[in-house]
C-alpha cells in the first residue's frame, strides 16, 4: 500500500441542482479525488487555498488522513470559487462564475517529504503545472492525468505532451474525440495509445467508461443508480478510487486497471447521490464492496452455450 | 428453433457517407432484422415494395430462406426510397429525401400461414401498424417492438400503448428519455417497465446497450471495432439477432435476454463496417461466434481479489 500524490484545485463550489442548492460547499479536483482515493492508499494533496478556506475542509481531509503539508495557504488570499447550474440530466453544468483567486498564481511546489512518492494524480489542471509537478517526483511508479477541453482548445500540444508522459491518460469521450480528431470513440480511445501513454480511460459518465491497453479494450459500465442529483466530481472521484486501488494492490495488468476503473466507478456512484461531497463522504469500503457485486454482475455477457448457434 | 415473423420497411437506400455512396442499395428495417435472424431461425417477412423492387433484394432474402409469402408487391407501385447522408461520427444521419410511395399505405395482412408464428418482431413501423400485425398472431410467445422519436412526437399515447403489449420494448436512448420525461438513463429505462413491457432494451449506439428487467439492469458493451463505415440498419440488425437467437433457443431468462443483446451487438458491428447490407450479408455464425468471444471478455468485470480492501 503506497501513498498517492494528488494535485488539483481546492475549491469552493456553489452549486444549484434540481434537487436542491449548495452554496460555498467543498469542492475542488483534488479534494474529491483525494477522499476517494484515501479509502484505499495514504494521500499527499498539493493545492492551494485562502485563509478564507473553512476548518471543516482541512478537518474532513484531515479526518482520512490526508496529508496536507502540500496544501499551501495563502495569507490574505481568497479560495477558488466557481458556481454552477445543473438542469435535466445534470451531464454539464453551466458555469455561473468563476473566480480563481489564489489557484490564478498557483505554482505547485512539492514539500521534501512528497519527492518519492510513487503514485501520482494529476487532476485537471494546467498542463504545464502538472509536467511541473511530475518533474519534481524523483521516479514514479506509475502517473496518471486528467484534462479538460478548456486545455483542448487552448493549447492542445501541452495536452499531448503530458499524455506522453504519464501511465494513464484520463479523459472524457469527447475530449478523446477532439485530441485525435477522430469521430469514432473506440478509435479515438486506441489513437490516444499512441501519443505515449501506456493506458486510456475514457470517461462516459452515465455510459461508464473504457480501458484501451495495447491489449485492446475493456468496458466498465455505469453502476445503475437511480438516484443521481449533482454529478459534481464525479470524474475525479473516479480517478482517485482507480489510483488508490492501484497504490493498493501495486499491480499493473489489465485485469486490474479494469477492477480499479469499476471501484472508481462504484465511488463515482456515491458522489453523484448527494450534493457537493456528502454522498462521496458517507461511502465506505464495505458499502463499495456491495455496489461493486451488484457492477460485476449487471457487466457480464453469458457465454455462448455450445449448441446455440446450431441451425 | 421456432420461426420469426418480421414485419417493417423493405426499401431502396440512398446513402452518402464519408467512406463512398451507396445509390439504390437494399434497405429497410424488416430487411436488415430478416437477414441478422435468419442466421438462427426461420424468418416470416411482412412488408411491402413495389413492382422495382430490384430482384437481387428478393433472391438475398430467398437465399436465406426468409419466407416473402407476407412481402405485398404493389403493380405499378414504387418502392420506399430514402437518401441519407451521414457525417462525423456517423451517429444521425441528415435525411436527403424520403419517398414513401406503397409503404404510404402499409396495412400488414398477415397470410393463413404466418397467423401461429411463436416470435414476433415489429420493427419501427406507425405503432397502430404493429398493433394490427399483433392482432392478427394466435398467441405470440414472445413479441418485440421498435419505436422512433417520429412516433413519440406524434402519436405518444400509441407508443406507450405498444409498450404495454409487448414481451420487449427496444428503443434508443433518447427515446427513452422522452417516453418516459426522465432525464437519467437507468431511472428511465426502468420506468418504460411500468408501461408493462417485461423488457426495456436500450440502444446506446456507440456506447452498447442496456437490458432492464424486474431483475434489474445488465448492460452489453459495444463491439469494439474501429471500422465503422455506415450505421443505417445497426439497430435493426441487433434487433433481428437478438429475437433470432430467442427463437433459436427458446429461453427467455435474464441471462438469455442478455446473451441476445450481445449477439445482436456482434452481428451490429458487422452492418457497420460495410456499406448498406454488404456487412451484414457477410457474418456467418462462424464469424460471429469469434467476435462474442472477443465482446465476452471485454465486457468482464473481475472479481474483488479478497484482502483489496485491507487497509
Amino acid at each position: 500500500m503506497s501513498p498517492v500524490l494528488i494535485v488539483g484545485s481546492v475549491a469552493l463550489d456553489s452549486l444549484e441542482t434540481p434537487y436542491g442548492d449548495a452554496p460555498d460547499t467543498l469542492g475542488g479536483s483534488a479534494v474529491y479525488a483525494s477522499l476517494a482515493c484515501s479509502l484505499f492508499a495514504p494521500v499527499r494533496l498539493v493545492g492551494v487555498v485562502g485563509d478564507d478556506y473553512p476548518p471543516e475542509g482541512v478537518e474532513l481531509l484531515r479526518s482520512r488522513g490526508v496529508d496536507l503539508a502540500g496544501l499551501e495557504v495563502i495569507e490574505g488570499g481568497k479560495t477558488f470559487r466557481w458556481a454552477g447550474r445543473y438542469t435535466g440530466s445534470l451531464g454539464a453544468a453551466e458555469t455561473l462564475s468563476t473566480d480563481l483567486n489564489v489557484f490564478a498564481d498557483f505554482s505547485p511546489k512539492l514539500p521534501e517529504s512528497y519527492r518519492e512518492t510513487p503514485f501520482v494524480f494529476l487532476a485537471n489542471i494546467q498542463p504545464q503545472l502538472q509536467m511541473q509537478v511530475l518533474e519534481q517526483i524523483a521516479a514514479p511508479r506509475l502517473s496518471m492525468c486528467d484534462t479538460m477541453n478548456l486545455w483542448l482548445n487552448t493549447v492542445p500540444d501541452q495536452v499531448r505532451a503530458m499524455v506522453g508522459r504519464v501511465d494513464i491518460a484520463l479523459m472524457n469521450d469527447a475530449e478523446a474525440k477532439q485530441l485525435t480528431g477522430d469521430p469514432h470513440l473506440i478509435s479515438a480511445a486506441e489513437k490516444t495509445l499512441q501519443l505515449g501513454a501506456k493506458c486510456s480511460v475514457i470517461k462516459k459518465g452515465e455510459h461508464g467508461a473504457l480501458i484501451c491497453t495495447e491489449e485492446g479494450c475493456r468496458f466498465v459500465p455505469p453502476f445503475p443508480t437511480t438516484h443521481v442529483r449533482d454529478t459534481t466530481g464525479a470524474g475525479d472521484t473516479f480517478a482517485g478510487g482507480m489510483i488508490g486501488h492501484l497504490a493498493q494492490t501495486g499491480d499493473r495488468s489489465t485485469d486490474n486497471l479494469v477492477r480499479a476503473a469499476a471501484i472508481g466507478t462504484v465511488l463515482a456512484s456515491f458522489c453523484v447521490e448527494g450534493l457537493g461531497v456528502e454522498g462521496l463522504a458517507a461511502a465506505t469500503p464495505e458499502k463499495m464492496q456491495e455496489r461493486y457485486a451488484i457492477l460485476e454482475k449487471s457487466s457480464r455477457t453469458p457465454a455462448l452455450r455450445s449448441g446455440s448457434l446450431e441451425s
